[in-house]
């Protein structure tokens, strides 16, 4: 069966309106499209947990600063129709973004303290964008649970913290990292880089490979683990770093000694091309975001 | 029957995802309690239109700044319990802060700009505190029509805009102010004012009721209507004006010339007690804020 399309806001609504009434469990899954192996193995996990799969594509500009890429960030929709059919999405929710930003437009939605760490340090209005778009989101399609990549793990940490502070009656579901064979984490900005800085973004995944032999070798002081990871980046003549953090897993707060759970990140420049990559380190070894349960 | 009282935000969350599933329609009055005509009104109104009237009494700390009347608030639970029951209130809602607020709680919603307007100018944090509870209570209780009255207008019309740019599947429900018969609108506060005090606040919507007059006779001036209203309130010696204001209904900015459906509103110390009050001028004469169908 083709995958159903909806593009207007109010009949996405009124469609998840009717499937909960039906008492169908809808599984959620929001992305900017462009889709890669990343997304649909959440798509995946989705189909397995939930009876009816949205899938939402759409570039939302408020997260978005003024200089990022915006206007050439890849678009392409039938391509995206195509995965999401072959993935067996049930609806692909795809708005505009004047109709899901109407006139006089003014609530934000933010995760206060959370939202300027991390990549928020350098995208400050970032995660306010995000946190926002995926509340209205959440709205409009009702879902019971909803799916986010680890990759984007602040952002899969702080639209946890949104879930609990505002009581969505949601389950979010943190998917894993999905890689290229050389180790590259999967990302629609990937495009973007030229054969050589390919080559040269593959020591983000590799160093953070590395910190993790050491850390379960039995190194805990988490200064020595960020500089052997600065170390190895620096050997790759286009990369410029915007940070190497060791935080929490909750609060997002740097950690000196790795004694509990905690999230390696990296943010770097690749070129001019800004990507992220991240290693959770967990004595239960199971290496993803636990699943909250709302 | 007696209300059924709920104390626990998983409990109230669990009952209404029943009710939704059973299909029928959640109307929610929230309030701080200490009930008065005013929000009875409102259950009256929710018992017409929805099958199932949710009133939650929950004194929200986070819309109370330091040195406002958080402790001394009037609070009596048997009270309104005995109301709600009267007035055939199927479920009470009455949470403890704790369970409202979590540890590490950290999520704001923020209508920008409305919510710094008017009685935002002196108490800025207060509809921060108000969205954010409001949004949190919705997910719990999950209406299909929410209730709020007109006596709080600013309220009313951040929420309706809350919910349009927020995509929540709830009517909001803007019921008239109800007042003595000598005019004074109904509060909670009201019990504040010492007896001579109670005499001078009614100058508030007797001013406001010659406003009305006095444009209905054709006066479009703003400016010359505001100066009616602070002389009738000057004669008060206990009144201290905080602001008389003329605004459009949507944005809430001043309006010169009184030419379309316009908010006169007051906020006014009466002693030490901030009392509100307002009139809607339309020349449809409803006289209440429109009811939004979202």
């Amino acid at each position: 069966m083709a995958v159903e399309v909806i593009k207007s806001v109010k009949i996405m609504h009124q469609r998840s309106a009717t499937l909960k009434r039906s008492g169908e469990r809808i599984g959620f899954v929001p992305t900017m499209g462009s889709l890669h192996e990343g997304h649909l193995s959440l798509v995946d996990i989705a189909r397995n947990r939930s009876e009816i799969v949205v899938m939402s594509v759409f570039v939302n500009p408020t997260q978005f600063a003024e200089g990022e890429d915006l206007e050439q960030y890849p678009r392409d929709f039938d391509r995206d129709r195509r995965f999401a059919q072959e993935r067996d999405v049930d609806i692909l929710f795809y708005p505009s973004a004047e109709d899901v930003y109407q006139d006089n437009f003014r609530t934000e939605v933010q995760v206060t303290g959370l939202s300027k760490l991390l990549c928020g340090t350098t995208r400050p209005e970032h995660f306010t964008g995000v946190t926002t778009v995926v509340a209205k989101l959440f709205n409009i399609v009702q879902p019971d649970e909803a799916y986010f990549g680890q990759k984007d793990a602040q952002q899969a940490i702080l639209i946890q913290q949104m879930v609990k502070d505002l009581n969505f009656p949601i389950d979010i579901i943190v998917g894993p990292i999905i890689r290229e064979s050389d180790g590259l984490a999967l990302s629609s900005r990937n495009v973007y880089l030229s054969d050589d800085e390919r080559k040269q973004a593959t020591s983000l995944s590799s160093a953070l490979i590395k910190a993790k032999k050491t850390i379960e070798s039995g190194e805990r002081n988490s200064k020595f683990i960020t500089r052997q990871i600065r170390s190895i980046l620096s050997e790759q003549p286009d990369i410029k770093i915007d940070y190497i953090e060791i935080v929490d897993l909750e609060k997002l707060q740097p950690v000196e000694k790795i004694d509990g759970p905690a999230l390696v990140a990296i943010a770097a420049f690749v070129g001019t091309t800004r990507l992220i990559d991240n290693i959770i380190i967990d004595k239960n070894e199971s290496n993803t975001l636990k699943i909250e349960n709302t």
